[in-house]
C-alpha cells in the first residue's frame, strides 16, 4: 500500500485525487477522512497535514485563485476601466485552470450534489466579489462602481466556468471569459 | 406583562421587536428564545408558533421579497428587454421597503456583526438571482443572458440597499434602484 514513510511524495495530490474518488461514488457526506486516507495509501495523519477537513479538499485552490485575481487586479495599468482591469485579470485565470478540467467537472458534480457544499461555494464567489472591489478602491475605484464591477465581474466568471465544466468542446478559459463579459454588456446595454 | 390568552393581538410583529431589540442589545448569540419571548410578554411556545429559529426572525421577509419580485418579472410587458423586466421588478420592492426603515437599519447591524448570519444574507441573495433567472428563462430570455440580468441586477439591489440602510436622506429606494442599475450600465459600457 505504498511507501508509509515520513515523506510521501504527492502526498497532497494523492489525497485530493482519492477523495474526489470517493466523494463522487459514495457521495461526500457518506466518505470518512479515514476512508481517504485509505484509499490514497496514507495516514489520517498526513490528511489533516494537508487539509482541515473534507470539505477544504474541495476548497483550498479558492485563495490562491484569489490571490491571483486580485493581484492582476492591482497590478492592471492606470488608465484601465474598472471593467477592464476585472476582465484582464479573470482572464488571466486560465492559467491557473489549465490542465485540471476533469478535476474540476468531478469536483462541481461533488458540489452540485450537497447543499451545504453549493453554499460555501456561493459564499467563496461572494468573498472574491468583496476582495476584487477592495482592489478596485485601492486603485481609486469610488463606490458603488468598485462593487458593481466586481458583481458584474464575477457574475461573468461563474457563467464562463458553468459553460467551460458543461461544454467539452469549449476548452479556451479566457475566451469563455471574454464572451461572457461580452454578454454581460450586451444584457446591461438592453438588448 | 399582556395578556398570555390563546390569541395574542401582534404577537408575530412584538417577538420581532423584541428580537432586534435583544439582538442589538446582547449579540445574536448570547440571546434565548426564552429571554425574546420574556420581553414581548409571550410565551416560547408562541414563538415557535411563528418561527422555527432565532436567525428566521430576521429572514422570514425574505420569501415573501423574492415572491413578489419574480411575480413582476414574470408579469413584464413581453416587449420588456430582460434587465428592463429585472429592474421594473426591483424598483417595485420600494413598496415592500416602505415605514420599515428603522427597521432594516436595526437588522443590517444585527447581521453585519455575525459571520454566520451574513453568510445566510450572502445565500438568500443568491436564491434570488437563481430564482430571477429562471423567471426570465420562463419569458423565453436564453443562457447565459438570464443569469447575467438577474445577477446583474441583483448586484445592483444590493448596491441600492446598502445606500437605503447607510444614507438617511435617501429615503426613495426606486429611485436608488435606477440610480444603481444606471452605475452598472456605466460601469459595464466602460466608463
Amino acid at each position: 500500500m505504498g511507501n508509509m514513510g515520513r515523506w510521501e511524495p504527492n502526498a497532497q495530490e494523492r489525497l485530493r485525487q482519492a477523495a474526489l474518488e470517493l466523494y463522487g461514488e459514495r457521495g461526500f457526506e457518506q466518505t470518512t477522512v479515514a476512508e481517504i486516507a485509505r484509499r490514497a495509501g496514507l495516514t489520517e495523519r498526513t490528511f489533516f497535514r494537508y487539509f482541515t477537513d473534507k470539505p477544504e479538499v474541495l476548497f483550498d485552490g479558492s485563495d490562491a485563485l484569489q490571490d491571483g485575481i486580485v493581484a492582476r487586479v492591482a497590478d492592471a495599468p492606470d488608465s484601465a476601466a474598472p471593467l477592464d482591469a476585472v476582465t484582464s485579470a479573470l482572464e488571466a485565470t486560465a492559467e491557473f485552470f489549465h490542465g485540471v478540467r476533469d478535476y474540476a467537472v468531478k469536483r462541481q458534480a461533488v458540489i452540485k450534489a450537497n447543499a451545504g457544499l453549493l453554499e460555501r461555494e456561493l459564499i467563496k464567489m461572494a468573498r472574491l466579489a468583496s476582495a476584487i472591489a477592495l482592489a478596485l478602491r485601492q486603485r481609486g475605484v469610488g463606490e458603488p462602481a468598485a462593487t458593481l464591477a466586481a458583481e458584474a465581474g464575477v457574475a461573468a466568471f461563474k457563467t464562463a466556468f458553468q459553460r467551460w465544466v458543461s461544454e467539452p468542446e469549449q476548452q479556451d478559459f479566457a475566451a469563455l471569459i471574454r464572451e461572457s463579459i461580452d454578454d454581460l454588456k450586451a444584457v446591461t446595454a438592453g438588448r
